[in-house]
């Protein structure tokens, strides 16, 4: 079996307790909106790219012709005085077995750069096409859940009811084993289409806990493109009493 | 590969010939609704955790908000004065070859904890929806058989002819080559939901087994609340001569 | 990742050049009925059992309710002064992967007990439902070809044109690279249900080669019930004009 | 987990900067077509065999009826004065992990005999039913996409947008982490059914890139054979406004 794979591209890193943020593909998007946006706006660095087998066998095309086989990449960044590590991709694992082994290998990552904390980034589906601007989260410890409260992040007893499926849920639960604190925290979206409106909503929990604000035009502008696709779906719900909302092939391709 | 890992919680055990009993998610969730129950009943501890990439890659939410991985969990506790271990849990492996590979592990432990008896609990379903109090056996060895034949279990001639899938049928297979006794106990049940009335038959057997008395209100509740369900099924089938009764996922959902 | 175990019961076997043959199941149950009925016949002994990953995680009940697990199992017998081994079993791999690890596991157990010839039995399907008493043959060499089609085996050029899937192709591809002889040959059969006619012309091309004589009467009897659900199947189609015959379940579980 | 195996066929290779040419199976059989016409024109020889877990579990049946399992093999020939190796063969892994194991495993193999430059071939599908003679092409530096873009090949930007599945984009990608340059050179083609048209025209591109010439008549009867199927699929269409052109599976076997 052929093992996943780090590429260091930055060695000798001080990094002083730095905060994970994880955001990978997931529900509607949100957590990988929010985490690249960030890592956009406070002009983080790629410091390790992790190619896995556990990815599918896909390579994407760049700009200019060049191709890079699909990552995930671990990215440094500063929040005020804080260093943060923003863990992005452009898939998540293809098979269960995958996952496991990934969240293993970047908690290993976490434990060696002496992580504190993580923050893993999501969407959590309402099957509803109304907006709700909530941010809902689970974590490894009652302190922390405490903590967190503060910056407007509701906990709800045992929800999601269906549990958390992939990284988020993952990272969160084995973290506390290796004695890291971490928390999910979950952009409440209809579930069907990228939400970067829901994005928004996570995006501003985020930057009051790292005391930093930053431009979101680029999101509102996506967000206001998924409005018009919103309004069609509602339009046609409601001609036809649609029993199942499913975007056009089209309109998940501008997800990309 | 990720390894499936074990967690020990209690160290230098002192157990004298324990029982292992194992009662995982199957058919009518009737295993796993008696080994619980027992686990309750009689204050069983925990003592050793597993976590599996055979598992689904998901994490469960407890009522505080906090998470835990999906595993399973052997528990110690006393039936009079016998020490009985009980191996409950969220899932079996998603995985063929997990189910192979978490029997070994299972079976690995049993032989350090010096287990020399396995009951491993199931459902058999029968497809009808009509109750019927018998509990059918299967076991390794025909001593066995004659031996536990005396509490009620029925043992019919090459039953269940489809064979028994996933960990119930596996341990005992595989227990043979370990030089340890062991049986599966089916509790008949229509098959389509949880059946808390199949798990108090198959639980008055394991008490007479053990020579226990369990009080078992949280069952009849649960059964009472089933019973209802049922009610309104057989009904739809009268009306409609339904070719196959599927819950609904809400009733599925109320199993969790 | 749990291996493959073998389970070897008998030591220090005398064997002088032990032919292989290999009636696993497949299409119409063909090989392994002509496997089982020489075992049966010949009162072959059973010598190596294979347990693996790769099968289903089941197990088999008994006529007397103990419990066996899904196996492959080696058998040794004798044809008139030939020591013959048979290798037949419950279920082929799973998984593709298995196919190759299990056929491997056959192929060092062939060089070890210094087998210098296998046979591998199968059905041919043919998708219509009439009788034809051919068997097709295919082979490593093609001195083993010439030498062999004195017994009545057919080589058709490029046949099967979708090639062989599963343990009777890879088996006699790979022995080649082992320096052993192999041939795979098959009865054609309708292939929609257990043939036992097919396995009677594949085991009068066998009793030819090894220059044996077996009673049939149970093939023959198994014949004739299905050639009663045969009759049924035929008369179906001349009122429906059936798109594709499919057995219902029940004539399926008949095959067990 | 049996390891994928590599026999070689010729050992002490006297080789000088060898090009790597890949024409594995894949839309439109594009790639296949064209580099085992060079192997064929050009008188390639096997030097190696690579048999893996990762195909499926299937032997081929040859003209004389003796079998091989399906393989992917690699050819040495010489277009003019340069070394040229064809990596070609009947299947793809069956599997995501496999993909990016055997690409490793051809990587590996590049390695050693020194291949300073992978050209892997491949169909673009249209999804219409029209002819275009383009060849597009990615890279793995912009230097070579510079370099190659004299031969004809179009780079349009961010295109193949979907990216490229399988071995053709994997070796590529991966080639330039072991300093190897890699390009994707892909025929646009309908991408229903096997288009030797295509492969005229990547050919003609590959013929030019080594400044060789080769006969094309096989090629062209091809085409001509397909002209005649896609002629009728248009009329088809024309009738029925068709939502999806399937072509029989008595056209796909042709492809064999």
């Amino acid at each position: 079996m052929q093992q996943s794979t780090l590429v260091r591209l930055k060695e000798n890193l001080e990094l002083r307790n730095p905060i994970l943020v994880v955001g990978l593909p997931g529900v509607g998007l949100v957590g990988k909106l929010v985490a690249e946006h960030l890592v956009d706006e406070l002009g983080a660095e790629k410091i390790i790219e992790v190619f896995s087998p556990h990815f599918p066998p896909q390579v994407l095309v760049n700009k200019d012709c060049t191709v890079r086989p699909v990552s995930n990449t671990i990215y440094h960044g500063k929040a005020n005085e804080t260093d943060v590590l923003f863990l992005v991709g452009d898939h998540q694992s293809t098979t269960s077995q995958g996952h496991y082994e990934l969240c293993s290998i970047y908690l290993d990552i976490a434990e060696e750069l002496k992580v504190p904390r993580i923050y893993t980034l999501g969407g959590y589906p309402t099957g509803k096409l109304t907006y709700e601007e909530t941010v809902l989260g689970v974590a490894n410890s009652t302190e922390l859940i405490e903590e967190i409260k503060q910056y407007g992040i509701e906990f709800r007893e045992s929800e999601p009811s269906g549990g958390i499926v992939g990284a988020s849920g993952l990272l969160v639960a084995f973290s506390g084993m290796r004695g890291i604190d971490a928390a999910c925290l979950m952009g409440m979206t209809p579930g069907y289409l990228m939400d970067p409106k829901s994005a928004q909503s996570l995006l501003k929990v985020l930057c009051k806990m790292f005391g930093i604000e930053v431009n979101t035009d680029s999101l509102k502008k996506k967000a206001e493109e998924m409005e018009t696709i919103l309004e069609k779906l509602k339009e046609k719900e409601e001609q036809q009493n649609l029993p199942e909302v499913k975007p056009s092939e089209e309109d998940l391709r501008y997800i990309g």
